[in-house]
């Protein structure tokens, strides 16, 4: 069982069971490894839940298929197999979302970037998934192609019980205004400084 | 593939493959969540690069099974009957190490400590698992259980092409400086300072 006490009671007129099971909004952010990583992490823990995960890849390219991707995905395949753990849907923008007419069409990221957005709003309202890994959703924040407000009004608004998670660096504060629980992974040491590239079943 | 140039090569007479090949020693540390997460999300990837993965979790309750093992086992069991991925080992001290005769022995925390570091020195010396996932080793190390000039030379001088990766608060500078990869999850923000406890799917 969890462990830990909270430092203080909020006065907010909820009970310890309805505390507990508020989603939660978490962003991973900070120059170092691991945000990605740990999120889909999370993801595996929520499969071992029974969740229904969604995972949206907003900025790796089509070609990269990390292996988390194909081991979430064999997980929500022993899912409908044998029902243990949840359903998980990984979509990725590089690829042309999965839902849209345009796959493939990379030409306009930003236009793209939306679009994954819109799709996202869509599912919140209908509350399609339990547990959502925006993946690298902070640059097309940064770069100005999504709407932080309309970002920050529509998680905080979102219905039911939703958890969502955020990575990528230099998240918008007010993005991290809004979010239950926030980590900054900083980069201390890293092998590329001592010029080693990238590594099988480390880096992919 | 991945991609990225390393800012400087180094002159160490290796080439690009060997020095990519080398094993990395990875640290999770400071006071944010997502140490451990990320490690076991890296494990994740090894299992898919078909990595035997072997993790030693050094602290957690006996009681207390995170849906990380769930998960790693079951994909564990998944190799064996499919031959899809790694085998997976999970071991904890808290329940005796599963291979001691000392089982459900909790009354000397720093003896089963030590003997599980011995286990783990048995193992790199006879190159039993590609990743290691020492988690919340550092805790040992820093209460004087376990000496950490043991663990440096151990780990400096193992054979072979090991990854480990060790979790947890406050890691040994000795251990820092020899590890290739660092990274510090910081706290930013967390649900228990506004009062919200622990719950399914996230924190366990």
């Amino acid at each position: 069982m969890p462990q830990g006490q909270p430092v203080t009671v909020p006065d907010d007129n909820l009970t310890t069971r309805q505390r507990r099971n508020r989603p939660l909004l978490i962003v991973h952010t900070g120059d170092g490894k691991g945000k990605s990583t740990a999120a889909f992490g999370l993801a595996l823990r929520g499969w071992n839940q029974g969740f229904d995960i969604g995972v949206f890849q907003f900025v790796k390219s089509a070609k990269w298929r990390i292996g988390e991707q194909t081991v979430l995905e064999r997980l929500g395949a022993l899912h409908a197999e044998t029902g243990e753990g949840g359903p998980v849907q990984w979509h990725k923008m590089g690829s042309g979302w999965s839902w849209s007419r345009k796959a493939g069409d990379e030409s306009d990221h930003a236009a793209a970037a939306v679009e994954g957005w819109r799709e996202i709003q869509r599912r919140l309202a209908a509350q399609t998934h339990d547990l959502y890994v925006l993946d690298e959703f902070t640059y097309p924040i940064a770069w100005g192609w999504i709407d932080v407000d309309d970002v920050v009004a529509t998680l905080a608004q979102r219905p039911g019980r939703q958890h969502v998670i955020v990575t990528g660096r230099r998240a918008d504060p007010k993005l991290v205004e809004i979010a239950e629980l926030v980590t900054e992974m900083g980069k201390v040491k890293h092998p590329m400084d001592a010029g080693q590239k990238g590594q099988r079943g480390i880096e992919w």
